[in-house]
Parts: structure tokens; C-alpha cells; sequence
């Protein structure tokens, strides 16, 4: 007891002696935070400098979440054109360093068709013996505007080659000639297409943020069809709620860098893919659907995250619905940010977390 | 083409004719912001209001999340005294409640010492037949000055009464009297002595906070020191980092309500408890140790909860070390909301899912 009170009268001469820790102007902060906050409801906080996180996160990981806002976030096209322009614009950029990209990851990628709708067959040069029946259809992301034809491949050569699996890239089509729910009509037709190819225990469905929601509606369409249900999914930050309903719409808006704000060009995407309809339809909202005898589904997503919301409520309604369910959340990411890079290795991570459970839950 | 043409102009001029989602104000800001953030590095968020969630959200939690931040997140006592005030009228409130819950719950409680150490045993009065062997041991939480006796009860309380297991809490030594290393070994004093009447597989550890590091730290010792580990853990937005490092000690500071900031009673208890010792040493801050061999792991945090990155970053170095490991976030949650209120659906929830990890990963 006296040891221990020495220690600590000691220990109070110090901060005594110093501020230790506290940063500059942190009593105002706390007293008019406290002031703004004496109320129940709405939170507030006040604006921050969030410098980029550092243990757990690679060099090139740090180097995306501490990039400035992409040019286009606040993007406001008026017209079918305007929207054609931002998104072939978009897409050129990517398409170009898909052949460096083929070759890095030692993939092949074929361009054909399936029940009418494009599609790219993906597959690695080195195939995995214990995946020889085993094929994986990739709904790719972008708002419902984004990743038209081969800029919509980096994911897809990701899976392919950190997974080591055949992956069928749906490339469906998408406003503004083609809203709701033309993406929806072409992703079924394919799943339909590979069933009559492949047992359903042999597939998973897997995809990132808009690609994500679709897997979540693509099961709740099968489920309303009648048709088999993939072995598992990997919804990945699924854009489950189209409108701005969550927590993280909120307390990440302007902290993530990739998607910033839902009042950006992202919203005026959702609008647009919706053509007037209900946004909490399951089939655009897939958050609002019915999660019973959902496949095993792995989830991932970053503290930065404006879809980290999107994520947490599709995995805590799944775990309601008795549905095996994994979630991962990466230090610091923002909105997806672990497919962007080959060479960070939270992207071969997240990859390999997703096809290990794949491996788990598809039959050989 | 030409009908999608068509409801692309009519969607064209409505949302000509209205501002739609756009909140007041949104142009400037959007500008403003994308200035603020046209550099590499700091991430510049600005001041914001956040509504309580909703969806998925019970009003019992939404109660809790909306609540003003308590009166003493800024606690800044200057001496043992200081401090042994606020810890008592703390915890008088506590153990006030402490008979009714005990009826609510439906479980018994006995005062007893293992190993010289105060613990508290806490039975369901409906005992589940298939945990007859089967004991968990509970550390609690509050920043290794909050709990003591009694009112650290609620949390083993609630986990007897929704899992059905016999749980022995620890009542560890804590400062101002008794600063690291008093807790762990307590801690460790009572995982041996447990260790000579039950076997480790019918063993789990499990706690909170302070009391979810404690259950990392205490693996570690027991690694170090050839003790047999807990067949599984479950370490509850465990305190992995005690230092002010990690992603949502900025992301969420001033969002979250129940912590609000490091740099509060928090970090002063930190300094408190560590006694001079390296914030870095595994034992403090289990995050830097090696997670290698560690028993299946069940995490818990929520989007807003200033240890969200202390939960996703020990999810991620377990899961590293080749750990089974799983992680539930809760929407909109602050700091251990999760246990606060035995009638939010939220808490039952959370238990059980912690409960059912430990009836899959511990031996009948």
C-alpha cells in the first residue's frame, strides 16, 4: 500500500509538472463538446485532422487512405452524355493497365457470352487442383454507373489469382441507357447459365460495394425464383442500403476517401440506377430483404469506411436469420480500398481470408 | 434504349425542378472540403451533426446511443483520494441495482477468494445441462480503475444468465493503490487455481475494455509462463492498444459517448496503471504480442466505438497468426453498449452469440 501510494504521488508530481499527452486546447474542446452534447439525439462532433493510421497498415496501404479525394466525388453529370463521358473516362484509365495487370497476376481473361449477356472468363495460369470443378461469378462495383467491359477485370484477376480459382466476370449493363433492372435481368441470366454447367455447391458468388448488394439480391431473387443458391457469397462493403440510411453515411462522411459523401455523385447514381423506384425495394435495397437460408457469407470492410454500416447491418441481419456469417474490418481503410492495390498486402489478405472461405464452404 | 433515354431526361427534370437529397449548405462544404483534403496525409473532417440510427437499431440502444456523454469523461482527479472518490460514487450507483438485477437475471451470487484473491461466483438459477463441466472466468472492464467488488457484477451477470454458465469474476487489485502488475496477477493467480479444479477445454475467458486486454494479456502470460490456455476467448472491444494509437481514437473521438476521448479520464488512467512502464509492452498493451497458438476468438465492438481499431487490428493480428477469430459490430454502437441495458435486444444478442462461440469451442 505505501509503495503503491509513492509511486502514485510521484506519478501526480510528474503530470504536475507537464501536460503529458494533452493536446493543445483540449480543455475548450472538451467543455464545448461537452455543452453541444448535454442533450439526447444528435451527436456532435467537431472538425478533425485524422493523421493516417499506421500499426497493422502497410506503406501502400497508408499511401490510399491518406490520398486526397478522387476528382470526380462530387461529380454532377446533367445528362446521358455527361454521364457516358465521366464513366468511359473513368474506364480508360483502368483499361490501360489491364495487360501489365494480366501478366502480374498470371491470368487469362477471355471476352465471350453467357444467355446473351457479356461476360469475361478469368483464369489463372497456374490452376489449383482442388478448385478443378469450382467456378466463381463476379458481379463487379461502380455505383451501377461504373466498370464498363474490361475496367471492371482488376477484382476479378484478384480473386483469379490470389484464390486460384475460374472466375466468370458479369458485365452487365448499366445506366444511363440502362437502369434498373437490366444489371439485375443480366446477373440472374448468368447465374442461370453457369447452373446449367456447374452444381450450385461447386459456385460462389462474390463482388465489392455495388457488386456486393447484387450478390445479396441475386440470392434473394433465387430464393423468389426457385433457383439454387450459390455455396457461399462475398459481399464485399455491400451497398445494402441505396439511400443514405445508416450510421456511417454519417460518421465517416468526409473521412473516407473513395466514396466521401453519399451526396455526391453517389446518390445521383442511386437515383439514377432506381428510375423511380421505392429505394427500400429489397431487390435495390437488398438490406430490407429476407436473410433466411442465406449461403455462408464472408463480409469486409474498413474503419473509414462509408459503407462500414452497410457491412455491419447485412452481417448482424444474416446472424439474425441463423446465417453463417464472417465479417472483417481493416485498420483504417476506407470504402474498398483492398482491391486497389496488387502490391499492399491487405489485398492479398482480404483475397485470400475470402477464398479460404470459399475453399471451407464449396464442395470439391 | 430509347425508353431508358426517356426516363433518364424525365428523372433529368425532376431533379431539375428540386434540390432531392442535397443537404443546405452542401456545395460549399463539398468544395470546402476537397480543398482541406487536396494533400496527401492528414484526413480534414469537418464539424457534424449525426443522427441516432435507426435500422437494426432497437430504441432501447438508440436510448443509450443518443444519450449526452457522462459527467466524468474528462475526470481529472489529482490525488489516490480524487481518484478513490470518483471510483466510489461510481460504483455506488452500480451496486445499488445490483439485488434487482439479480432477480431479473435470475441468478445467484456468492462472495468467496480463490488463491487469495476476491472473486465473485455467479450461477443461473436454470442451470443448461451440457455446461455442468463447463466454467468461465470474467475480467472486468473500466480502464483498470472502474468496478470494484460488487459493482463489476452486471457483466458476468448477464453472460451467466443469457449463456447459462457458471461464471467466477475477478475482483483484481487496481489503482490508485495497486498499479500494474497487481490486476494480472491476480488475474493469473485465478486462472491457475481454477486450473487445478476444471480442465482448460471446459474453460473460457471473457471480458470487456480493461477486461478484454486482461484476457489477451493473460494468454500471453500463460503462453510465457507454460500455463494451458482457455479453450476459446472472448475479449470484448478489448483495450489492445493503451496508448492513443489507432484509426477511431481519432475517427471516433467525440462521436463515441461513453469513452469520448483518449484524452480524458482515459489516457489518465492509463498513466495511472502503468506506473511509469512502457505503454508497448505486450502486458499493457497486448496488441504488440504474439498472437501465435491463441485459443478461438470472439470480438465485439460498434461503428462509433472509440475501440473499433483496438478491435478490428487484434481481429486482423489474430487472424495473422493463422487464429480462428471472430468479430460482430454492432450498428451505431459507442464503447460496450452492448452490455449496458439487459432489456436492449442488442445485449441478449451479443451474450448469446459469445455464449454459443464458447458452446462450439469448449469441450461438454
Amino acid at each position: 500500500m505505501r509503495t503503491a501510494q509513492l509511486i502514485y504521488l510521484a506519478l501526480g508530481a510528474l503530470w504536475a509538472a507537464s501536460t503529458w499527452a494533452q493536446p493543445a486546447g483540449y480543455a475548450e474542446m472538451a467543455a464545448s463538446q461537452a455543452a453541444a452534447n448535454a442533450t439526447p439525439g444528435l451527436r456532435k462532433s467537431p472538425a478533425h485532422a485524422t493523421p493516417n493510421p499506421t500499426n497493422e497498415v502497410s506503406p501502400q496501404m497508408q499511401a490510399m487512405i491518406g490520398a486526397p479525394y478522387p476528382p470526380h466525388f462530387n461529380a454532377d453529370p446533367k445528362t446521358a452524355a455527361e454521364w457516358k463521358e465521366l464513366i468511359n473516362r473513368r474506364a480508360a484509365l483502368v483499361i490501360q493497365g489491364i495487360p501489365a495487370l494480366k501478366e502480374k497476376l498470371g491470368v487469362n481473361v477471355t471476352a465471350t457470352q453467357m444467355a446473351g449477356v457479356n461476360v469475361f472468363v478469368v483464369t489463372p495460369k497456374q490452376a489449383n487442383p482442388k478448385n478443378k470443378h469450382r467456378v466463381l461469378m463476379h458481379i463487379h462495383g461502380g455505383g451501377y454507373v461504373f466498370g464498363p467491359g474490361e475496367s471492371a477485370l482488376p477484382e476479378a484477376m484478384l480473386m483469379a489469382s490470389f484464390g486460384g480459382y475460374k472466375v466468370v466476370s458479369v458485365d452487365y449493363r448499366m445506366p444511363p441507357d440502362h437502369p434498373y433492372p437490366a444489371a439485375m435481368d443480366d446477373s440472374m441470366a448468368v447465374w442461370k447459365a453457369l447452373l446449367l454447367q456447374h452444381k450450385a455447391k461447386h459456385m460462389a458468388v462474390f463482388g465489392t460495394s455495388t457488386g456486393g448488394a447484387m450478390t445479396l439480391a441475386l440470392v434473394l431473387r433465387a430464393k423468389a425464383e426457385k433457383v439454387a443458391l450459390p455455396a457461399a457469397i462475398a459481399p464485399g462493403t455491400p451497398w445494402s442500403d441505396i439511400a443514405k440510411i445508416g450510421d456511417t453515411y454519417e460518421t465517416n462522411e468526409w473521412v473516407d476517401n473513395v466514396l466521401v459523401t453519399w451526396d455526391g455523385w453517389l446518390g445521383r447514381a442511386a437515383l439514377l440506377y432506381a428510375a423511380g423506384k421505392d429505394l427500400k425495394d429489397p431487390q435495390l435495397s437488398p438490406i430490407y430483404g429476407d436473410f433466411a437460408n442465406f449461403p455462408p457469407t464472408i463480409l469486409t470492410s474498413g474503419t473509414r469506411d462509408l459503407f462500414l454500416s452497410n457491412t455491419v447491418r447485412t452481417h448482424r441481419k444474416l446472424r439474425r436469420a441463423g446465417v453463417r456469417a464472417d465479417l472483417h474490418v481493416y485498420e483504417g481503410q476506407s470504402h474498398a480500398q483492398y482491391g486497389f492495390n496488387p502490391d499492399a498486402p491487405e489485398t492479398k489478405e482480404a483475397f485470400s481470408e475470402i477464398a479460404h472461405f470459399f475453399d471451407q464452404h464449396l464442395r470439391k
